[in-house]
C-alpha cells in the first residue's frame, strides 16, 4: 500500500478547521491525523510536536488576518467605516481562532519566543490602523495615529480576552477617541 | 551561633527593593539572602521555589496598589483629574514591578492558575476606575462606565508592556472616551 502524500499546508488547513469546528481540545495530532486520514507518524514528519504544530498554524491563520487588514485599511471610502470593517475582521478572526493565540502564548514562556511573531503581527495591524486613523484625524492631530491604532488594538484584544461584546455601543465609544 | 529569626513579610519586602533598585534578574534566592544576611536555606523555609516568593511578591505589591487606587477613587474632587491620578499611580507602581508581572505571568502558564489573583487584581481597578467614571459620565451614559473602565486599563496595560510614553497628550486623548 502506497502511503498518501499529504503538503504541511493540509495539515494546517485540516487543523485549522478542527480549531474551529470543535474547538482547541479537539486538534490533537491524533483528531488531525484521523481527519486526514493518515498515520499520527506521519504529521510528526512534518511537525516534530504539537506546539509547533500549533504554532505554524497561529502564524498562517493570523497571515491571513493580516491580509484582509491591509486590504481594508487600503479601501477608498469613509475613515470611520473602515477602522469598524477592521475592528469586525480582528474580532471575528480571533474568535475563530478560538483560544489558539493564548495557547501559543503559553508556549512562548515554556518554550522561550521562538518566532511566534506577536510583535510583527501587531506591528502590521496597528500600522494598517494608523493609516486609515491618520486620514480621519484633523490635519494637526495625525500624529496621534499610532498612539490611537494601538489603543484600538488593545481594547479589541481586551473585548476578545475578556469575551466581553463589541456591539453598535462599543463601536461608538470606540469612535470617540477619534474627535 | 544563634540562627537570625525572619519575618515572610520581610523577605518579601527586601525581594521588593532589589527588584526596584537592581532588576527582576538580581532578585534570586541566594541574591534576597545576602541582603538580609540570612542563609539561603531560610528562605526555602518559607518560600519552597523562587517562582512561589516572587508570585507572593507579585499579589502583595498589587494590594498596595490596589489600596492606593481605591483611596483616589473614593477621594471628592474633579472625576477626570481622579481618573488621571489613578492612571499614573498604576503606571508608575507597574513600572516599579519591573517585569515582574509577566515573570509570574510565565509561571502561571507553567504551573498553571496558583492564585496568582490577575482576575481579582482587574476588577478591584476596574470596579475603581468605574466608580469615578460614573460621577464624569451624563446620567444616561453611566452604564458605559464598566466598559470604558476596562477599556482604560487594557490601554495602561499596553502602555506599560509596551513601554510607551504616556504623558500629557496620551492624558488628554484618553479622556476623550468621556464625554
Amino acid at each position: 500500500m502506497r502511503r498518501k502524500v499529504i503538503r504541511p499546508e493540509e495539515i494546517l488547513e485540516t487543523a485549522g478547521a478542527l480549531v474551529r469546528e470543535e474547538g482547541l481540545a479537539a486538534c490533537s495530532m491524533r483528531g488531525i491525523a484521523s481527519r486526514l486520514g493518515v498515520a499520527v507518524g506521519t504529521l510528526y514528519n512534518y511537525f516534530p510536536s504539537r506546539d509547533l504544530l500549533l504554532q505554524e498554524l497561529f502564524k498562517a491563520s493570523w497571515a491571513r488576518t493580516v491580509e484582509k487588514v491591509r486590504t481594508e485599511a487600503e479601501r477608498d471610502g469613509d475613515g470611520r467605516k473602515r477602522i469598524l470593517s477592521i475592528a469586525r475582521i480582528l474580532l471575528e478572526d480571533m474568535w475563530d481562532r478560538k483560544g489558539l493565540g493564548r495557547e501559543v502564548l503559553g508556549f512562548r514562556e515554556r518554550m522561550g519566543d521562538q518566532g511566534c511573531a506577536f510583535d510583527e503581527i501587531k506591528e502590521a495591524v496597528t500600522a494598517a490602523l494608523a493609516r486609515v486613523l491618520k486620514d480621519i484625524l484633523p490635519p494637526g492631530q495625525a500624529e496621534d495615529a499610532p498612539t490611537l491604532a494601538r489603543w484600538t488594538l488593545a481594547v479589541l484584544l481586551d473585548t476578545i480576552i475578556g469575551d466581553r461584546p463589541f456591539g453598535p455601543r462599543e463601536e461608538e465609544l470606540l469612535l470617540r477617541l477619534v474627535p
